[in-house]
């Protein structure tokens, strides 16, 4: 059987974005273009040009993607012509092969939110795609509402999305804006609008999950005949999300009677891909990865039930629809030590430590990671310290050096020309072998802006380290997360680094205190140690 | 039209219970079951008499409900009489009005998994359910793996179902215990038990969440005929979770198309609790409630487009599928770089300060909150923050105090006992009118635990506020989230606040830095003036 084609359309950027507490910034909305590329998404949707300096300033960066880049605006406004709609002129600047725009097909929208008459609203919809397709863009209609106004007045809803794709649009996008059209629903208003003359391969699907059923309706609107589907890593979106590509996405590759049926861009390779471009998105956005996420989550191939764990050991299709590892997801078994040392043994590999089946340091190593697991540290992310931790355990760690004490001091107060400036000054006392070095560092940098306390430990502590300097002198702090743990009043910080040196290596270590300084130093320490092994100083 | 009668079975207490992460104390299984209660499910399970201590004390407490208790287990073993099964005994002893139990459909698990002959297992099932039924007690049979064993073979698997059900159990609940099965496939196997002479009223379904269709899936086995659905409060269970009941009970009572056709034991009373039930089994299971839940989400009726925002101002039904109030949640419209006027209007009416349309101050505010936003501040959540904001702007805001100086200090050294231990101390400069006031206080805790630099600025802040003091005796810094934005180089810090009064009162501010104490002190700093400004202090 001949596979039919289905487009993935990815709004991250720009439904997702209206996330409550999402806010990216223009550099982070290209590193996630690129991941959305890397994937093999047919669009990326990237944001609307004109609407604020973020989005125009991710138009202007105009990163290269095999993705098609698409802008998004809304149909011209009444009363002047789409050549002179300046905020139409906006997206159309953006300079996009492809264009997307909203729109209005719900009579009770026309007129209440747009105070425009019906005939007027066809006429707009008209004469903006004709202006798009004459510009020689690919046109997406997002028929805003489609739903609810289909069940309000058929005739009318369906009047808008033919105007649409007579006036040249490669894609109509039923949209159940509100979120709150059932799946059973979406597949019978989906199969009218074909009947009614908007072929499937043109059709597109556009969900919300407020009722915990955008996946659903996205698959239904498919199994209906529509050959877009729209949706955002994660679930990201306005209220309770769009329909989540991270799950869309594995479901359609991996459940036989989808991928049977159906092609993408996307490969095996890049599914395999999947739980990662998840964590990044989360890093990103500093987000806490949801455990019990489809396919993605940390939890989401987890037994506990003891007849699960029992049954997954003889076979594990006992109890998993799909193999994790086609996802990059990995099996927990809670209660079993056995699985937790063959996965064990897998990272160890992973990080060059050979260690043979049965060695007791296997335990020892995994006690110590649930102890610390316990306290609030994360290994998840941060690779470099579960290295030095099992390195620990396995008498593979070098004493490179010791810290005898630091003192921090952050004083803001006014400067000689009244205004409030801030200082920080660190000292660190660090013995290599005999050898005492005090350094003291402050957190202006080169340009006389104060970058705070943890830039002057960073600095004061990477100042004079004697015979490991030069190993160390590229090394440079690029990134910084933190992140409470527990909450209340034994609250705890977790503090990521995220390191680079010369050659454009980079490795993330891990810090867990009450005291966020301390924290931080404890993740820098971990950032050298890793280091002077990596590059095998004095080993 | 006469309704239908939809029955709810909770099994929040036993597959819930699965979650990883979770583990419940029978006190409090005992609060959830009273809160299942209140809701007015039909069924709680309570957990697997014998299984752990923890079940067996709470059937030993016997928690008197409305709803039918009903104790778990599996299907007697081979080799036994149901008599003479220790595992089933215990089930039975519990003594409550329902018993269910599990047991195999699928033929590859009777023969992997249990190692028994597929005749056997039917006679398991039925010497089982007339045990159960002999002892007048209603029975359910969990059909573990229903629809995987149906497309294995579907005879064997209608067999097991069949003698079940002829074997007196009130309910057969097919389940999809690996949660792969997608909603036309249950729909079109449920038919299929229906056909072969289980009636609907006595089918059941049980869902899992691993494709993100648990709750479509059960949607779609009640529109093929089932009339039990089983699920969990918040969506808990193994792996990604079982079938949402607080996303399944408002689509029931609230969608038309289902509530013209069925009736659950569920009142429009008890759904106004459902958020407050929600946030209790969070806060009881100390979890983060997911913002972007469907229905009861902090986000769920959070409009953050600009379009949206200003469309809902005129006409709430334009953006939200159901009223937020029918749940007990509240309509949100955040303040972003992609808001308008009548959003920030609508804002500041909620903040009790009325600003006329057209009011000049409106754009005055807006570009603050644009460029504050460009410098990395969110007042999505911060609404303390933006609400000081707006004042400054409208002259509204008093000069309580100023701060002129602060220095702080953090040292990590050897104490005594030759251990490595961390201490902060901070000194504030406050002037309040011509009185100028030093505070000093240092990071340790009650018992001796060292809280950190932000925790000892926060106290030294709060400790001679002069007229104030009595304001602020009562606040407390309950939450504490970082984040950095841009990142590189540039990085700077982003800290928001949540403090709480005495009353209970929870308020949220936001400070930005690259300087994280420099940064926590701003968010600080507004949590002190907005609770002046709360309490009328000198205004």
């Amino acid at each position: 059987m001949t596979k039919e084609r289905l487009y993935i359309y990815d709004t991250t950027l720009r439904d997702g974005q209206q996330t409550q507490g999402v806010q990216f910034s223009t550099p982070e909305k290209i590193q996630i273009a690129e991941m959305l590329d890397t994937l093999g998404v047919d669009y990326i949707e990237g944001g609307w040009p004109g609407a604020n300096p973020t989005d125009s300033g991710f138009f202007d960066a105009a990163p290269q993607t095999r993705s098609t880049m698409a802008a998004f605006g809304m149909t011209k406004r009444s009363g002047r012509s789409a050549e002179n709609d300046d905020v139409l002129a906006a997206v159309m600047n953006a300079g996009t092969p492809a264009v997307c725009l909203v729109g209005k097909s719900h009579p009770f929208h026309v007129e209440t939110a747009l105070g425009i008459t019906l005939a007027e609203n066809l006429e707009n919809l008209t004469a903006s795609f004709k202006h798009i397709t004459a510009n020689k863009r690919e046109a997406l209609f997002d028929a805003e509402h489609f739903f609810d106004g289909y069940k309000a007045n058929p005739d009318y809803a369906l009047q808008c999305v033919l105007a649409a794709y007579k006036s040249g649009c490669r894609w109509v996008v039923l949209c159940d804006t509100n979120g709150g059209t059932l799946p059973d629903e979406i597949a019978a208003i989906t199969k009218a609008v074909i009947a009614a003359g908007v072929p499937g391969t043109h059709l597109g699907i556009h969900t919300h999950n407020d009722t915990e059923n955008a996946v659903a309706g996205s698959l239904a609107a498919i199994n209906a005949g529509a050959r877009q589907v729209q949706g955002t890593l994660n679930g990201l979106g306005e209220r309770c999300g769009n329909a989540n590509l991270t799950t869309l996405i594995p479901t359609l590759l991996l459940k036989p009677q989808l991928a049977e049926r159906y092609e993408t861009g996307i490969t095996k390779g890049a599914l395999h891909g999947l739980v990662k471009i998840s964590r990044q998105l989360d890093d990103i956005l500093n987000r806490v990865p949801k455990n019990q996420a489809a396919y993605v989550g940390a939890s989401a191939f987890a037994h506990k039930a003891g007849l699960h764990a029992s049954a997954i050991l003889k076979d594990p299709t006992t109890y998993e629809h799909i193999d994790p590892e086609t996802v990059g997801n990995a099996r927990i078994i809670p209660m079993s030590n056995q699985a937790g040392q063959s996965n064990l043994r897998k990272r160890l590999a992973d990080a060059g430590l050979g260690v043979q089946k049965g060695d007791p340091a296997l335990n020892r190593i995994l006690q110590a990671i649930k102890q610390r697991e316990e306290e609030g540290y994360s290994y998840d992310t941060a690779q470099a310290s579960f290295e030095l931790l099992a390195r620990r355990e396995l008498g593979l760690l070098p004493d490179f050096f010791e810290v005898k004490r630091y003192k921090v001091t952050v004083e803001r107060r006014k400067n000689k020309y009244n205004e409030m400036v801030s200082l920080s000054e660190a000292v660190v006392v660090v013995k290599i072998g005999d050898d005492k070095k005090l350094s003291v560092s402050e957190s202006m940098d080169s340009e006389g802006h104060d970058r705070g306390p943890v830039n002057a430990l960073a600095k004061a502590l990477a100042k004079d380290m004697g015979p490991y300097q030069a190993c160390i002198d590229d090394m440079r702090l690029v990134d910084f997360k933190v992140r409470i743990t527990d909450g209340g009043t034994e609250a705890k910080t977790r503090v990521i680094i995220d390191s680079e040196d010369g050659a454009g290596h980079r490795w993330s270590t891990v810090g867990v205190s009450p005291n966020i300084v301390d924290a931080s130093f404890e993740a820098l320490l971990d950032a050298i140690n890793w280091k002077l092994i990596r590059d095998g100083a004095g080993v």
